[in-house]
């Protein structure tokens, strides 16, 4: 960590927003192969590219952070030495349309607060942008718990993407709407609990049975001296 | 298409290849945001971006071309006023890897095959690319029609991507290589013939019932002349 600034999420947030000013400037992203050049209209690729951006971004703050060589595994960003805090994740979605990113694939996200409870505490910056004729920006910035971006679906304890019976995805709610049917979660206790629900609604979570809430609630004592 | 170039894909594919030589360019692909520029060094927008790049390049070189609306929507390019002919699609792989795009989604090609069989006769383009450190080029570059990136996988009659006994998707074989088990098809009639098959075997392919491939060359001879 020598010579870097060691920052936490907020610190980033705040940074961006307010001093960089994030809101109010604008982009685009380039495709250049031999005197070709050509802008991005599209949005599927934004996800990937902003992470990428404020990585630079970061360097440029001179902040300490690393990211994992596998970079579909959780988190994006850890923004100190330690392997289990100060970890950061970019969520990024259309400003035009509801947020429609993953939180986290079910199945991981529950076998891994098996091992790691204290993921529960991770930081989630998410972008909203534009794309207008291949001009880029960014509509709106938030720092969130996870808790904060989740609630319940109605049809089930917590939202999330499910195909032909099976669980693929947590999916956040429009956290930031006046008109929520669901509000979303008051804390991590809720969420948890919302989770440890859906195990017993769906057979795919039988693996998980009633023990999981406790494992992981003995697991975040023993890790952290507090109780959860 | 007045003052553009009418073009077939195999004047795109020699241009590209022989004159342009596109296989000893360099490239990058950057995203920028008020001061702060990042080069991409991933995989998974190359697809969408190379898409944008050759649009781009046909521009330069006065081509005529259109594309759709919805840019999910096959095929990427036409290459002419007609709706049923001169389609070309651009598909793209890491080089490092086998090829493992989607051709199509087997139940939209299967479904619209019923409609416009001329389909059938779609030109693929295949870019193989390389991204090392940050630094893109294009490997290598084929001209395909659908039946010869196409094969058995031996355990169905077409290589198809399977989920908990659900095809999602059609998967191309990996065409050049010498130690294939499965050559790709003869020719259209085996393709077709394939996918016939293939419906026999999955139930949720009991809509096409036996008829499929009847219709499809019934429709085929109707719009064409030309007996499948």
């Amino acid at each position: 960590m020598q010579n870097k600034r060691k920052v936490i999420a907020s610190d980033i947030y705040n940074e961006l927003v307010k001093n960089f000013r994030i809101k109010e400037k604008i982009g685009s992203v380039e495709i250049k192969l031999g005197s070709i050049t050509a802008k991005y209209n599209g949005k599927d690729a934004i996800g990937d590219l902003l992470q990428e951006w404020l990585a630079e971004w970061m360097k440029s703050k001179n902040y300490y952070f690393r990211t994992k060589q596998n970079t579909q595994e959780f988190p994006d960003f850890l923004l100190s030495e330690s392997d289990t805090k100060d970890f950061l994740e970019l969520k990024t979605f259309n400003a035009d349309a509801s947020p429609a990113f993953d939180i986290a694939n079910f199945d991981s996200y529950c076998t891994s607060l098996l091992s790691i409870p204290e993921r529960i505490e991770a930081d989630y910056l998410i972008f909203s942008y534009k794309m207008e004729n291949t001009e880029l920006s960014i509509d709106n910035v938030w720092l969130k718990k996870v808790w904060e971006m989740a609630s319940s679906s109605g049809k089930d304890p917590i939202k999330l993407q499910v195909k032909r019976n099976q669980i693929y995805n947590i999916r956040p709610c429009t956290w930031y709407s006046n008109r929520l049917k669901y509000q979303p979660f008051n804390n991590k206790k809720e969420f948890l609990k919302a989770i440890s629900n859906t195990h017993k609604k769906y057979p795919q979570c039988d693996q998980y049975k009633k023990n999981w809430l406790k494992i992981v609630k003995t697991k975040y004592l023993e890790n952290t001296g507090i109780k959860l």
